[in-house]
């Protein structure tokens, strides 16, 4: 392994994600944990160049004000999910990386994620200019840390869905927007994509925020030979959903109705209290059935806040469906899960993996992606299995040799 | 379609499965239900050749007294899961079948199985004779009904497993063993598996019990040049535990322990009670978890007969996982399905792909129909992808030309 | 036993509840089925002289058209909780109530409720003329089958709730407001309770629509010594919570969230859709858990419609609690229960003591009932517990002598 | 309150529920925690006086080498139940009850227990020395401290069930035993019994253990004026059974099934794999619901070991009970707490009110602690809320004034 580095940047930095993320890099490092849940740990990678934890520097920005090792200590303490020694063995890790934490935008991102921001906020100011200040972050990271690549992971909140406009579709119509400092259709999703694809970094969705991805900003990613992908990190009954729903379809039995209630209590689900940013969610969330059985039964999913779990996840899910001689029969199945624990590996394996298409010259879509993301771009494939088989076959192929489009 | 007829013995013919398969094909033949649960009916098989429902004929053999008729009535009594007026639609089709009824043995089956059996049961006799009868019964059901074709079906219930010995490995032994009537190496299911391959008609073992495909039993059918598979169908709880243990491995989640607790009321159950039956059944359910994952975690399984519940098996399975920073997190499942409803359309899935097997001159065991088994024989793919995909391609060979081995 | 009899006029006749209690009555009997579900039948009531199944005569109104016969058949059909053999022992009975099921009004009940009516629903009219054909009907009704009590019972589907107002507090502007046809403060759920109480017929809301019992129809009750007594009867998952909420109270466990899912498909459900309506019912359900702990813990209930349930109402509720050392823990249950079947014993039981109450000269509300009832008026105890002895009291008493007040 | 002393003398000190009753009294006594779980805090008890818990001292024996500390740390470490800034807060503490921890018997308490003891264990020797080594303990304990009072708690492990003998039912029978040191009909439990009560201890059998509380014991105490009170502290999913059970009583709704499935990962889990052990406790856990319904539905528990769950027990119920029309529905629950957090609490209940009753010249068994216990000795009610009302009569009482038999 070569002595590259590569560097990070996590937009909504001071989140449990972010916390995760980067205090498991630095517990990896020190070879206190086990890589758990993260597949590029796994031997299907074996042979491959990927970056090693200790290639790999963090930064990032918030609106908020606080700590990383604040946010550490509210998943320790909330859910009793990190034991005290590990967050005491990463102190001084996540305190170092606080002079890289610097203050994000919230443009046009609605009340709700607004009403988190710092009370110093500054004013709104131009778009143009939110754009310089993130690329002038962006190049003084690489700079000053000596970085080849700096991989740019969007956590933060859910922004309400964007309306469809041609600044969406087409990369001449999103200047023209950007230029006229237009909120109808820019949000603060769209203001960092762009600047992170002008910047030539590779660019992950990890939220459901339909701003960053938009068919514009792949123009550009084209133009920019840089690698994106997205939307909305597959973590919970998602995960399960795409993994069970394909066992009806083999079975040919019926699914009559699908049902699942999600309670979490951290900021993600505060966030989604709010019906706008809700929205955004349920829509990845729903598209897996009926993409996979190929026709959509009766489906409701539903997002509630219950502040007393912290970051612990559960999610009910009731499952109708019908057999031989028409007998309804149900499987239920009931998901306890720490969701920025079961987040942060997914993102470390995904900096690993961006970086590696990056310095192989591929650009654009990564369709091998898919087994990442709720709604994987630009793939029609949505069971699990399926997706895991594209991951499969691109490690087949980069161990066969350099990229080659 | 040809006008060719397929026959179809079934040992266990008064249970419950063998009321549903029969009185499901007959509902079918009239086109009262849809063929829900059948795989050989979805677009995959499209422009494939396989019997149709109105060319297959249906006889078998019981240990017990009683009639079709009432099995079917008792599933709609017990389990709410049969209507009244499909019951009626298929009274008289289930009558029809009653004189291809015949007594079956119950040889070295236990006492659990042993009380079933009918009062007038005959005493024991020379184990060629319940062979020359058995191949009698088959000939007779062949020539009388025109058939090309008799798939045997064992559906009878679980015996205790059958220990090693040189009759279990070598035709040879078995033989001897057959010769000498020698009790302590051969049970009732070696008997009929025997019986049935020596006839040259294709065997599906639907149970777990261990003596009908020996060693030595695949032996005979590489030289009678006859299909087989086997061991015991894979409906409820083992299916969902192969669709989703894969789920872990693929997001490298470690299983701590996997624990399944199963209720069920019908005869299966009851005769499951019995602790010498019940092993040969858990040690089927065992093997999926450490053959998917590659390693074994905590895991017990257990079977509870609970005769309110009839028909209607329940399993909860509690998963607990490790993920990231070592935190621990939990899967669980709760399974309420009509075990012989699930049964039933695999065993006419089973009948058609085993016809079709003969006929293009396959023998041995077919590994391509992994998919239907809790232990598949002769297979390392344990996670129901894997084992669908073996089907997949088994169709994809076919539709492109004639077998060749 | 004397040869007294005893009238039922149920409001919602052509709905599950109506059908399956009207059903039960007949098999009861018949002596076809045992009096499961009914407390009245229990050796607590030993000894009381309560009407028995063959003194009593139904009949009822309906907004809709139809036959009681295919709302018991749908109830079969749908969620196989009816055998065939059961419906046609009763088909004669059911068939012969409906000369008496008369034409209802949904007077004011929202377009949810509206868009079931009939198509040749009259053009409304005045209130006074609603009032006087449903006193006539129930006059009628009494005369033609020599009735010594008519007992009302509102099964009819959720209301909108009723705003506060004059006419809702006192008899007195209830009379102007009916004077003056005023839609703004009266609905359908008024029109009836008037009419029955003026009548002098015992009336219990089974339902949650709390234009039935206002405070000015109790001054009626008064005046007409009629007993009465409501809201919406505790069928399923309240019930459960009036059982299981007590637990943490006598152990002194901090109840920190309990959330509630019900899902289910049948008519009910389907008002229950419409927001309008739905807040009626979550209203009845909310109060339960504060008034047992004596806190409000973090609780949302939701009631989603999956139409492929029918009346097997499905209840997820998941208890988060805090014990020694702070530790966090949890309870779910899931409830699987036929709606309309665990309704219709208690409906038959409110006959009885409402029958019982007339005859013993009590009127107004009946505290001794508030076990049967989601919200149960003028009565402080919650806990299931409690409110059975409340009734065990009422026993007790009426044991020892005749009523005094 | 009077500056009066009370100590405890628990068997099992070194396990979890004593490590989490210590270190939870001097958290309170810090005031760091609230006393949830404890009744004897609410407001029930008013106006009582009940030691405080700072005029409590703790000492105990046990057959293993340890510290509290270490019990303790494992609780923390192994469920996320204990946080680690609670355990710094107590770990002084704890090693200050070091000194008063003795070495135990596990005397004729089987092969499980046995191979738990120390390594230097010390060889048998007549039990008479056991008993004299036992009784000096305590009085050492009573006089060193300057304790008014001394209750002993059995917080061992669960003994094999104990086989009727005269030795079990009379005193005088069970000297002789002791004497001729009969191994046939003595257990460690009872000899800690017997010396407790000799001393004139209150002695609370918290276990399964059917040695303790044996007529012979309860006719000592009688002599020796002592209270007493057993078996087997109700803690998780009896205690959910015996609050839900009576609702199926009070509808009217005849339970068919109630299975219930047990996994745990503590000491207790570990022990209670030996199936000699476990029948002790399945005893006193199935008893519950024949008593409260008044017939005894199919039901059988299971209690599994599981370690990765270490002292989280999670439970899985389900109930199939019958209703209206003869429908089969269903009740599940699934029931997940910290077991030694949840028994913990309930021990310093119990050490106050036996203080108290000793107090107030209370003897023999002690009914109004019913609500505390599995299977509560001498007590006719099993339901919950019946078994909390006999608290309440005697708290009633106590308020009323002093204590007349």
């Amino acid at each position: 392994m070569s002595d590259r580095k590569c560097g990070v940047w996590i937009i909504g930095a001071l989140g449990s994600i972010s916390a995760a993320a980067i205090a498991g890099a630095a517990l990896l490092r020190k070879d206190l944990i086990e890589p758990a849940g993260m597949i590029t740990s796994t031997i299907l990678f074996e042979d491959i160049d990927l970056v090693a934890m200790d290639q790999i520097e963090f930064a990032g920005c918030d609106i908020r004000e606080g700590k990383l090792l604040d946010s550490l200590t509210q998943l320790s303490d909330g859910s009793n999910a990190v034991s005290l020694e590990r967050l005491l063995a990463v102190k001084e890790d996540l305190e170092q990386t606080k002079s890289w934490i610097k203050r994000g935008t919230c443009r046009n991102c609605g009340q709700a994620i607004e009403s988190l921001a710092a009370s110093d906020f500054e004013p709104k100011r131009h778009m143009r200019d939110d754009i310089d200040e993130f690329r002038c972050n962006l190049r003084e990271f690489k700079r000053k840390k000596q970085l080849e690549t700096v991989v740019v992971v969007n956590l933060a909140s859910t922004e309400p869905p964007i309306p469809s406009s041609p600044s969406y579709e087409s990369l001449a119509a999103l200047e023209r927007s950007i230029d006229e400092d237009d909120d109808s259709s820019v949000r603060a999703s769209t203001l960092y994509s762009y600047s992170a694809v002008q910047e030539g970094c590779p660019y992950v969705n990890f939220t459901p925020s339909t701003g960053a991805l938009t068919p514009a900003i792949v123009q550009l990613a084209g133009r920019k030979r840089t690698p994106l992908m997205g939307n909305d990190g597959k973590t919970g009954e998602t995960l399960v959903k795409s993994a069970l729903a394909p066992m009806f379809l083999w079975r040919n039995l019926e699914v009559l109705s699908w049902e699942g209630f999600n309670i979490l209590g951290n900021m993600d689900g505060c966030i989604l209290e709010n019906p706008e940013n809700k929205s955004s969610k349920l829509k990845t969330k729903d598209h897996v059935l009926s993409k996979i059985l190929g026709y959509s039964p009766h489906s409701r999913v539903h997002i509630d806040y219950v502040p007393s779990l912290h970051d612990q996840k559960t999610a009910w899910n009731f499952i109708h469906f019908r057999g031989f001689l028409d007998a309804r029969m149900s499987l239920q199945f009931i998901w306890q899960g720490y969701d920025s624990l079961l987040a942060a590996p997914l993102v470390l394996d995904l900096v690993r993996l961006m970086e590696l298409a990056h310095r192989r010259g591929e650009y654009g879509l990564m369709p091998h992606l898919a087994s990442y993301f709720k709604e994987p771009l630009c793939v029609q494939a949505h069971s699990l299995h399926e997706q895991v088989h594209l991951l499969a076959e691109y490690v087949r192929r980069v161990k066969e040799g350099p990229f080659t489009t």
